[in-house]
């Protein structure tokens, strides 16, 4: 989808492709990103399986529905952003469940739509479909504008989910033959508007201009959007990715029964 | 700019028009619903001088700059997302300012960079260039995804600023000759990706399928976004529009100079 995108956007500077009957795609930013070698802006969205409590709700009928926009800039990296338009992901209250520690008020609610502090009321009432969820971007009732993340998290519905005619809203997963999941991918070709150089040079400057601003008391850095990933991406191209000792097991489980000896 | 971004949409699916050396643009949303009688989905954005502060910064770089997409529905009202990309508008702090009242935390940093419950320090390094301003949605720090919100306003400087050549950043409204503000506006034609009546037909089901979903305890109702706005418009159009007193005062005043009576 992103690649046919990128085709159209290269024939008339701009491209969209709906995807419909498809299922969880993995990372949003790994198909936006694929526009900057094109010299293009790219976009990607997906929809989700319900876990996000509208404004006002009790039960989850939004997925965490992320959005990715990645932008070319020239000696900065690029700025590639890649949100989920919840709080936080499922794994974060995980993480807290794990830990027996009460997490921050403002992430999920219970099963009767408050903003609760506990880990495991939030998963059991999921997984019992009680009721529950995660709260969108902006937390709970409007008095910290939860309501934007929420219409956010609807957006990406429609632009997934109804616009290409795959499920959204509560019935995302809910046929069991198919998870109908739909995707939503852009290319905007930047030399349409300015000449390329033009362009990449402001970015550079933009980017600086927020990283050199004066920090908060207790801070050292700004960041842009994209260079934690980068710097993680180049850290462990050198240094190998961790593995932890479960799927390590795992692995040396799976060679053993087919024959493949573990690498020293 | 929006007219042109609709006509380019009508011969060719998509169009995108991003528009330098402008002004303040009024409602971010009055654009984007342009493109609803047409069928189309509606995108309109503007960067703004600087008010909203970077996650981990502690002086504003970015303006509230807003993000409206409209869409159209069938029996439903139309989706019409219109959002400041910061927590609050400036207008929200002054109002708790006049009234001497305290702030909900998470709003505004004053000029350590670090959150603050009170207005008044927040307006005066503000109008002094001290630093401080309004957080991005989401709020101060990661704790509650900020970086999102100042991901989103960013993204909006970027489409605005960079994109056509317009200010960006710390220089919007920085030149005393020129605040040259830039816009963004798309349309994208429903009929590329799916017969109008089909799309229409799931918009209704999936924005009834939200405000008919159960309800958080203490509330009765769940909003889709454009819904508050239109019933005020309805409201409007038969009632009047109401004036405060100073409002009616300086009309009255303006009639008197020119020698147009007050009508009763």
């Amino acid at each position: 989808g992103m690649e046919l995108a990128i085709e159209k956007a290269r024939r008339t500077t701009v491209g969209f492709v709906a995807v419909r009957n498809s299922n969880h795609y993995g990372i949003a930013g790994y198909y936006s990103m694929m526009a900057l070698k094109a010299g293009m802006i790219g976009i990607s969205m997906t929809n989700a399986a319900p876990l996000v409590v509208p404004t006002f709700g009790r039960i989850s009928v939004l997925g965490t529905n992320p959005i990715s926009v990645a932008v070319p800039a020239a000696r900065e990296g690029p700025f590639v952003l890649d949100m989920a338009t919840s709080v936080v992901p499922r794994g974060s209250i995980e993480v807290y469940d794990r830990q027996g520690k009460r997490m921050p008020l403002g992430w999920a609610v219970d099963a009767s739509g408050l903003a609760t502090e506990n880990p495991k009321a939030v998963l059991e009432a999921l997984a019992k479909r009680l009721g529950g969820g995660i709260l969108p971007l902006g937390g709970e009732g409007e008095e910290f504008s939860g309501h934007k993340g929420y219409g956010l998290a609807l957006l990406v519905d429609i632009l997934c989910g109804v616009l290409p005619g795959a499920a959204f809203g509560l019935d995302v997963y809910a046929d069991e033959d198919s998870a109908n999941v739909g995707h939503f991918f852009g290319a905007i070709d930047v030399r349409a508007f300015r000449p390329l150089r033009e362009f990449k040079r402001d970015m550079d400057k933009l980017l600086r201009m927020l990283r050199e601003s004066p920090k908060a008391a207790g801070h050292d850095r700004i960041y842009v959007h994209g260079e934690k990933s980068a710097a993680m991406e180049k850290e462990r191209k050198a240094k190998g990715i961790p593995l932890g000792p479960k799927i390590v097991a795992s692995l040396q489980k799976i060679g053993e029964d087919t024959g493949v000896p573990w690498p020293m």
